[in-house]
């Protein structure tokens, strides 16, 4: 089931490898459960597209990244954001940066985030550096239901590794 | 040759509806000269992929909307930055945001420029309200060869009024 919901609407990097066997660790099954009720509520914002997604407040699986609940295979952090490995990734590296500071979606940023917004890029500029995508990558921002947006706390992706095409819709 | 040329290399979208009659205003003619100069240097900039792209410098076709020798159809300008509708828009509403400051492309950027990187976001999404984006869009910063870029001269694009699907690689 957790599988399904990986598959379906997560896009983070569980690193379930190191928790090894579920049986031998209940306390994975709690996070299993957990991960899976997030899956849910995720869901749930899709499914009921047309009511206000930021009605889904902070529980969305980034928010859990954030607070620790949720592990994920972190390549950079500060005060601002933080970037990490997409769980679902559409090309060889695929990662994404998210700000600390909730906000649900980039429509929904207000004036005063524009100096976090411009840090997010700079951060996924130095992030694409250092994963060695010399060679170019994409940045994308998906925001609101026809914008394809599967998680309700803003991120952008960075998509490189392989020659990408045109148009990216 | 014009019209091959806006539809290989150009976003842009040149608003040729208002010159009317080329033999009546010889002008157009000494512009179309001006733009397929423009074209050729940009295509010889994708060509020559494995040189860097800044080589090209400022001699891009943006360049030379926001010293305006080129018309555009533009939606937003402010002292650091200007929108415009793509001239090869990939969905219903596709616009670009780019810096009026010389910046190749996303990778080049430095530390110094995170303010206006955040300041392009903002714009972009205050634009896409306006254009009446509200149930979502797609903001893409294509950056270097893999990345698809075509143009040196850092811009976004903004792409809306449909349902846009995923992978956008």
């Amino acid at each position: 089931m957790i599988r399904h919901c990986l598959a379906s609407t997560s896009r983070l990097n569980i690193s379930l490898k190191n928790y090894g066997n579920y049986n031998k660790y209940p306390y994975i099954n709690q996070f299993n459960r957990a991960f899976t009720n997030s899956c849910r509520l995720e869901r749930a914002c899709e499914i009921t597209g047309s009511q206000h997604p930021s009605s889904c407040g902070n529980e969305t699986i980034f928010g859990k990244i954030l607070s620790g609940h949720i592990p994920a295979d972190i390549l950079y952090e500060d005060n601002d954001c933080i970037a990490f490995r997409d769980v679902d990734p559409v090309a060889p590296t695929h990662f994404l940066v998210i700000p600390r500071k909730y906000i649900s979606q980039l429509s929904l940023a207000v004036k005063e985030d524009s100096k976090l917004l411009g840090h997010l890029l700079y951060v996924a500029k130095e992030t694409a550096k250092k994963e060695g995508l010399d060679k170019g990558y994409r940045i994308v921002i998906n925001n609101g239901v026809e914008g394809g947006q599967s998680v309700y706390h803003l991120h952008i992706h960075v998509i490189g590794g392989c020659q990408l095409s045109w148009p990216p819709t």
